[in-house]
């Protein structure tokens, strides 16, 4: 299944660029070349690179349509929508350090090419400069800044409970459920919902869209778990069973681990294995998670939070090519291509 | 000679303390374990420990007393000294883990109990916990806000700076002085006016206040440039001379490395050496940095901050106990103790 990518995203990152550039002009010398290698805006010889910087521009996406909804213009949505792109970038930052990651839109990671050290200065200034240009835009940034930063905290929260997860055999699917809605979801509600709060518009439309948000960014978790399993490596960018490979807890692996069947218990069994898992036990584990009912549950639970998302909706008051605009983001984000 | 620790900097402790361990509070637990740690709420095993946190409290103390040149009482400036030591120790966090420091406050280093992973996360929860609680406290804890979230951003440059300078071997006095005073005045001089903002005082007095704080910061910082050479190992707990083993271009250094001196030629030569320096060495190398006018030139530099620091203060309008007490937080903090 292909799923084409919605116009409004590319019209996102044509509006946003400029500001997130603009933002990211401000820091200082040492601080400003990495942080314009990580967002695209220059190669590692700190030479521009035109294009307007890497990434999907999703939440910028999600932020200008989030003002559309209340009736403004887009324009208008461009701070808190690169304000929400530089919090994506700041955790994108630290945690390609924290997980170690050395790759990231097809170019070596940040701490791979500066230092672990300037990347995680880079990550704290956008973090700063985030809230920075949100409070130069008084009254309603204000409160656009607090549900950002509200974001950030449930996304340092899930951050945590992720780096915990990893030191624990017993995490449930409840306990990752909840990370991925921090880690994942919070900044999806936010990018839904900060427009509305930044134009001034009514609290009831904030928060459909921020309910829709969170279900989307569930879903869009859940899928990219699958993915991460079941994934063609051309479109997820890495090898067949990586996921696996790095033993990594996701959700459908806790699903079939706490499945209480047999191909559960052989499933822990292998990846208890001290040693690296060989290809062929990669492909055994990867049957196994199907085996015990990891695969179907997780992708009606991602089904079940995409029709959630796309209630809330259905029950807001808005435009209704905004509407439609919204749901096709939803829909492409959560499709699941293998 | 010996000074002694100003009487309001406990009292700033036992003021801000429960606010602090109240906003750490909020954390999700695994972020929470690691900041209430490195702050000194808890032990690596979570015990509580009693006595209200580790550090001086010497920001705290400074926007209290800030509070108190506006007229207010300070207990209305709780909020504002626990958000300049909750970006405080956001930057401890952070740069312990770049400068690669084990030790803090006579306790292992953060990212040495829990991973940098875990380390890095508590340094952004804190850091979003500063903004959160000012911009809970409209309309002046806006302003606030945006204070220190531009002294975050000087703290960052002047990071960012420094850890640059550890790559080159032309820095210049200049430079490192505007590097101190991104990372250490900045905050200082956010601390010495927030409570000024924070309750709505003159904007002429904040000026003064932010001046006399970014003057004491320099010398302040000058004077731990002096001390990491010569100061007794009882009073900087690190042993003598850690800083020119460590090859620090500290600015006594890069003083005597650009004055154009014999002793300045041979400390180039000595400090290029490939080996890590014998103790004799360390000794000669602390000799060359004094030969070649390192010491005086600081020194002096040091005391001129501290008296702009003082003239500063004396031409603010505030009450008398106030400014005196001012006057000896800054006395104490650029003693220089050996």
């Amino acid at each position: 299944m292909t799923v084409t990518m919605p116009a409004g995203v590319q019209t996102a990152r044509d509006l946003t660029g400029p500001a997130i550039a603009g933002a990211v002009g401000r820091l200082s010398p040492a601080v400003q070349t990495v942080a314009a290698y990580h967002l695209g805006l220059a190669d590692a010889h700190g030479m521009p690179v035109s294009g307007g910087g890497a990434g999907k521009a999703l939440r910028p996406a999600l932020a200008l349509l989030s003002v559309r909804a209340a009736g403004a213009a887009p324009e208008r949505g461009v701070v808190p929508a690169a304000a929400v792109e530089l919090v994506h970038n700041f955790s994108l930052l630290h945690d390609d350090i924290m997980d170690g990651d050395t790759e990231r839109r097809h170019q070596p990671t940040a701490w791979t090419v500066y230092g672990v050290g300037a990347a995680i200065l880079a990550g704290d200034a956008l973090l700063a400069l985030a809230q920075d240009i949100l409070l130069e835009n008084p009254p309603y940034g204000v409160w656009a800044a607090r549900c950002l930063s509200a974001a950030v905290q449930r996304l340092i929260a899930g951050q945590g409970a992720d780096l915990a997860f990893e030191r624990r055999d017993d995490v449930a699917v409840d306990e990752c459920l909840d990370m991925a809605g921090d880690k994942t979801a919070a900044l999806m509600a936010c990018a839904c919902s900060i427009g509305v709060i930044y134009v001034g518009g009514s609290a009831s439309l904030a928060m459909s869209l921020s309910g829709f948000g969170a279900h989307a960014g569930l879903s869009f978790q859940l899928v990219d778990d699958l993915l991460g399993i079941w994934g063609a490596p051309a479109i997820t960018g890495k090898p067949v069973g990586s996921d696996l490979r790095a033993r990594k807890k996701s959700v459908p692996v806790v699903a079939a681990l706490t499945s209480d069947t047999t191909a559960g218990r052989e499933l822990a069994e292998l990846l208890a294995k001290p040693e690296p898992l060989t290809e062929d036990e990669v492909g055994d584990a990867t049957a196994l998670v199907e085996a015990a009912g990891g695969k179907e549950q997780i992708e009606t639970m991602a089904d079940a939070e995409l029709a959630s998302a796309l209630g809330c909706l259905a029950e807001a008051d808005m435009p209704e090519d905004v509407r439609a605009e919204f749901a096709a983001i939803a829909e492409f984000i959560t499709a699941r291509q293998w």
